[in-house]
Protein backbone atom coordinates (compact mmCIF):
# COMPACT_ATOMS: atom_id res chain seq x y z
CA UNK A 1 0.00 0.00 0.00
CA UNK A 2 1.10 3.49 -0.83
CA UNK A 3 1.08 5.18 2.88
CA UNK A 4 2.92 8.25 3.47
CA UNK A 5 5.12 5.80 5.45
CA UNK A 6 5.96 3.99 2.43
CA UNK A 7 6.79 7.31 0.34
CA UNK A 8 9.22 8.83 2.54
CA UNK A 9 11.20 5.13 2.63
CA UNK A 10 11.18 5.54 -1.16
CA UNK A 11 12.65 9.15 -0.86
CA UNK A 12 15.47 7.93 1.52
CA UNK A 13 16.00 4.93 -0.44
CA UNK A 14 16.06 7.61 -3.48
CA UNK A 15 19.12 9.56 -1.37
CA UNK A 16 21.11 6.57 -0.51
CA UNK A 17 21.01 5.35 -3.96
CA UNK A 18 22.26 8.49 -5.90
CA UNK A 19 24.93 8.53 -2.89
CA UNK A 20 25.97 5.21 -3.90
CA UNK A 21 26.46 6.48 -7.54
CA UNK A 22 23.87 3.69 -7.92
CA UNK A 23 21.44 5.00 -11.03
CA UNK A 24 19.98 1.47 -11.62
CA UNK A 25 18.95 1.71 -7.80
CA UNK A 26 17.71 5.01 -8.62
CA UNK A 27 15.62 4.34 -11.92
CA UNK A 28 14.41 1.14 -10.65
CA UNK A 29 12.15 3.57 -8.29
CA UNK A 30 10.49 4.92 -10.95
CA UNK A 31 7.34 3.77 -12.73
CA UNK A 32 7.81 2.91 -16.41
CA UNK A 33 6.12 6.00 -17.91
CA UNK A 34 7.31 8.39 -15.11
CA UNK A 35 8.21 12.13 -15.84
CA UNK A 36 10.84 14.11 -14.50
CA UNK A 37 11.13 18.07 -14.56
CA UNK A 38 14.26 19.10 -13.20
CA UNK A 39 15.01 22.02 -12.53
CA UNK A 40 10.73 22.80 -12.98
CA UNK A 41 10.45 25.28 -15.58
CA UNK A 42 12.94 23.04 -18.08
CA UNK A 43 12.00 20.43 -20.76
CA UNK A 44 10.68 17.48 -19.36
CA UNK A 45 12.24 14.17 -19.48
CA UNK A 46 9.55 11.14 -19.72
CA UNK A 47 9.62 6.82 -19.39
CA UNK A 48 12.52 5.07 -18.20
CA UNK A 49 15.46 5.38 -21.46
CA UNK A 50 15.46 8.82 -20.56
CA UNK A 51 15.27 8.42 -17.06
CA UNK A 52 17.97 6.32 -17.22
CA UNK A 53 19.91 8.42 -19.22
CA UNK A 54 19.46 11.42 -16.80
CA UNK A 55 20.62 9.55 -13.71
CA UNK A 56 23.32 7.78 -15.24
CA UNK A 57 25.00 10.93 -16.22
CA UNK A 58 23.61 12.56 -12.77
CA UNK A 59 25.40 9.24 -10.95
CA UNK A 60 28.55 10.15 -12.58
CA UNK A 61 29.75 13.33 -11.09
CA UNK A 62 30.24 12.09 -7.70
CA UNK A 63 27.91 14.73 -6.69
CA UNK A 64 26.34 13.82 -2.83
CA UNK A 65 22.98 14.62 -1.57
CA UNK A 66 22.99 15.64 2.05
CA UNK A 67 19.36 15.72 3.90
CA UNK A 68 18.52 18.73 5.40
CA UNK A 69 14.97 18.08 6.86
CA UNK A 70 13.15 15.31 6.93
CA UNK A 71 10.77 14.03 4.09
CA UNK A 72 6.96 15.40 4.35
CA UNK A 73 4.00 13.24 2.86
CA UNK A 74 0.77 14.04 2.61
CA UNK A 75 -2.73 13.16 2.53
CA UNK A 76 -2.43 12.57 -1.06
CA UNK A 77 -0.20 10.43 -3.37
CA UNK A 78 2.81 12.63 -3.32
CA UNK A 79 5.56 13.33 -0.74
CA UNK A 80 8.91 15.55 -0.93
CA UNK A 81 11.89 15.57 0.21
CA UNK A 82 14.73 18.84 0.81
CA UNK A 83 18.40 18.38 0.57
CA UNK A 84 22.05 20.43 -0.52
CA UNK A 85 23.82 18.42 -3.40
CA UNK A 86 27.52 18.78 -2.81
CA UNK A 87 29.31 19.17 -5.94
CA UNK A 88 32.62 20.54 -7.99
CA UNK A 89 32.56 23.33 -10.17
CA UNK A 90 34.99 24.44 -12.36
CA UNK A 91 37.49 22.49 -9.53
CA UNK A 92 35.66 25.03 -7.25
CA UNK A 93 33.57 23.21 -4.98
CA UNK A 94 29.88 24.53 -5.19
CA UNK A 95 26.57 23.36 -3.65
CA UNK A 96 22.82 23.03 -4.96
CA UNK A 97 19.98 23.85 -2.42
CA UNK A 98 16.78 21.53 -3.78
CA UNK A 99 13.35 20.31 -3.15
CA UNK A 100 11.97 17.44 -4.86
CA UNK A 101 7.87 16.71 -5.57
CA UNK A 102 7.56 13.13 -6.24
CA UNK A 103 4.05 11.85 -6.72
CA UNK A 104 3.82 7.85 -6.81
CA UNK A 105 1.33 5.93 -8.38
CA UNK A 106 -0.33 1.96 -6.07
CA UNK A 107 2.46 0.33 -6.45
CA UNK A 108 4.93 2.89 -4.70
CA UNK A 109 6.77 3.74 -7.63
CA UNK A 110 7.59 7.22 -8.73
CA UNK A 111 5.11 8.60 -11.27
CA UNK A 112 6.50 12.24 -11.30
CA UNK A 113 9.41 13.86 -10.24
CA UNK A 114 10.03 17.74 -9.73
CA UNK A 115 13.00 19.23 -8.47
CA UNK A 116 12.92 22.87 -7.43
CA UNK A 117 16.03 24.99 -7.75
CA UNK A 118 16.64 28.47 -9.61
CA UNK A 119 20.43 29.75 -10.44
CA UNK A 120 20.41 31.40 -7.37
CA UNK A 121 20.39 28.25 -5.42
CA UNK A 122 23.27 26.84 -7.35
CA UNK A 123 26.42 27.90 -4.86
CA UNK A 124 30.26 28.00 -5.97
CA UNK A 125 32.62 28.87 -3.32
CA UNK A 126 34.26 32.49 -3.92
CA UNK A 127 31.99 32.66 -6.75
CA UNK A 128 30.08 35.77 -7.18
CA UNK A 129 26.38 34.16 -6.20
CA UNK B 1 9.73 41.04 -12.55
CA UNK B 2 8.64 37.53 -10.76
CA UNK B 3 12.42 36.54 -10.47
CA UNK B 4 13.43 33.61 -8.56
CA UNK B 5 14.94 36.13 -5.65
CA UNK B 6 11.27 38.20 -5.66
CA UNK B 7 9.74 34.31 -4.97
CA UNK B 8 11.80 33.54 -1.86
CA UNK B 9 11.11 37.06 -0.56
CA UNK B 10 7.20 36.78 -0.59
CA UNK B 11 7.87 33.37 0.50
CA UNK B 12 9.88 34.81 3.70
CA UNK B 13 7.44 37.72 3.69
CA UNK B 14 4.52 35.01 4.24
CA UNK B 15 6.47 33.24 7.17
CA UNK B 16 6.60 36.27 9.11
CA UNK B 17 3.51 37.96 8.33
CA UNK B 18 2.05 34.39 9.70
CA UNK B 19 3.94 34.60 12.72
CA UNK B 20 2.79 38.52 13.13
CA UNK B 21 -0.94 36.47 13.62
CA UNK B 22 -1.44 39.22 10.35
CA UNK B 23 -4.06 37.34 8.33
CA UNK B 24 -4.38 40.16 5.97
CA UNK B 25 -0.74 40.59 5.62
CA UNK B 26 -0.45 37.00 4.40
CA UNK B 27 -3.93 36.96 2.31
CA UNK B 28 -1.96 40.21 0.38
CA UNK B 29 0.13 37.94 -1.37
CA UNK B 30 -2.12 36.16 -3.38
CA UNK B 31 -3.98 36.52 -6.19
CA UNK B 32 -7.21 36.77 -6.35
CA UNK B 33 -8.91 33.72 -7.75
CA UNK B 34 -5.94 31.79 -5.68
CA UNK B 35 -5.95 28.50 -4.76
CA UNK B 36 -4.75 26.65 -1.82
CA UNK B 37 -4.52 22.69 -1.35
CA UNK B 38 -3.66 22.14 2.07
CA UNK B 39 -2.55 19.65 2.58
CA UNK B 40 -2.46 18.06 -0.34
CA UNK B 41 -4.84 15.53 -0.74
CA UNK B 42 -7.58 17.48 0.73
CA UNK B 43 -10.15 19.72 -0.82
CA UNK B 44 -9.36 23.13 -2.57
CA UNK B 45 -9.97 26.23 -0.79
CA UNK B 46 -10.51 28.94 -4.10
CA UNK B 47 -10.66 32.78 -4.01
CA UNK B 48 -9.94 35.81 -1.90
CA UNK B 49 -12.86 34.92 0.29
CA UNK B 50 -11.95 31.37 1.28
CA UNK B 51 -8.59 32.09 1.19
CA UNK B 52 -9.16 35.13 3.65
CA UNK B 53 -11.64 32.41 5.98
CA UNK B 54 -8.80 29.84 6.00
CA UNK B 55 -5.65 32.53 7.37
CA UNK B 56 -8.12 34.17 9.33
CA UNK B 57 -8.80 30.80 11.25
CA UNK B 58 -4.59 29.67 11.15
CA UNK B 59 -3.38 33.07 12.01
CA UNK B 60 -5.42 32.64 15.26
CA UNK B 61 -4.08 30.09 16.87
CA UNK B 62 -0.99 31.44 17.54
CA UNK B 63 1.13 28.91 15.76
CA UNK B 64 4.79 29.87 15.11
CA UNK B 65 6.56 28.62 11.89
CA UNK B 66 10.17 28.02 11.76
CA UNK B 67 12.79 28.33 8.69
CA UNK B 68 14.31 24.61 8.12
CA UNK B 69 16.32 25.56 5.24
CA UNK B 70 16.64 28.36 2.35
CA UNK B 71 13.85 28.80 0.33
CA UNK B 72 14.16 27.13 -3.28
CA UNK B 73 13.21 28.37 -6.84
CA UNK B 74 13.06 27.17 -9.66
CA UNK B 75 13.64 28.17 -13.64
CA UNK B 76 9.71 28.84 -13.76
CA UNK B 77 7.46 30.64 -12.15
CA UNK B 78 7.30 28.36 -8.54
CA UNK B 79 8.99 28.19 -5.15
CA UNK B 80 9.19 26.07 -2.08
CA UNK B 81 9.69 26.78 1.80
CA UNK B 82 10.25 24.11 4.31
CA UNK B 83 9.40 25.06 7.64
CA UNK B 84 7.84 23.64 11.26
CA UNK B 85 4.78 24.61 12.65
CA UNK B 86 5.14 24.94 17.02
CA UNK B 87 2.20 25.18 17.81
CA UNK B 88 -0.34 22.96 21.05
CA UNK B 89 -2.52 20.28 20.42
CA UNK B 90 -5.08 19.54 24.18
CA UNK B 91 -2.20 21.36 25.85
CA UNK B 92 0.68 19.53 24.71
CA UNK B 93 3.51 21.08 22.71
CA UNK B 94 3.15 19.78 18.86
CA UNK B 95 4.77 20.37 15.73
CA UNK B 96 4.06 19.68 12.20
CA UNK B 97 6.70 19.37 9.58
CA UNK B 98 5.81 21.53 6.00
CA UNK B 99 6.75 21.68 2.69
CA UNK B 100 4.78 24.41 0.64
CA UNK B 101 4.88 25.19 -3.38
CA UNK B 102 3.66 28.30 -4.47
CA UNK B 103 2.73 29.23 -7.88
CA UNK B 104 3.46 32.91 -8.91
CA UNK B 105 2.16 35.43 -11.71
CA UNK B 106 3.93 37.22 -14.10
CA UNK B 107 3.05 40.43 -10.60
CA UNK B 108 4.58 38.31 -8.25
CA UNK B 109 1.43 37.29 -6.37
CA UNK B 110 0.70 33.93 -5.12
CA UNK B 111 -2.10 31.76 -7.74
CA UNK B 112 -1.48 28.15 -6.32
CA UNK B 113 -0.29 27.03 -2.92
CA UNK B 114 -0.27 23.43 -1.86
CA UNK B 115 1.07 22.50 1.38
CA UNK B 116 3.22 18.72 1.64
CA UNK B 117 2.36 17.42 5.31
CA UNK B 118 0.82 13.90 6.14
CA UNK B 119 -0.52 12.36 9.50
CA UNK B 120 2.48 11.37 10.14
CA UNK B 121 4.41 14.48 10.13
CA UNK B 122 2.05 15.84 13.00
CA UNK B 123 4.37 15.38 15.99
CA UNK B 124 2.78 15.24 19.62
CA UNK B 125 5.12 15.43 22.88
CA UNK B 126 4.98 12.43 24.79
CA UNK B 127 1.77 11.05 21.86
CA UNK B 128 2.33 7.99 19.78
CA UNK B 129 3.73 9.53 16.56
Amino acid sequence: MNTSENMKARLLEYIEAFNADDAQRVVALFADEASIEDPVGTPVKQGKSEIAQFYGYATSLGARLELVAPPRGSHGSSATISFRVHTVMEGQPAHIDVTDVMDFDAAGKIVRMRAYWGRDDYHVAGGAA
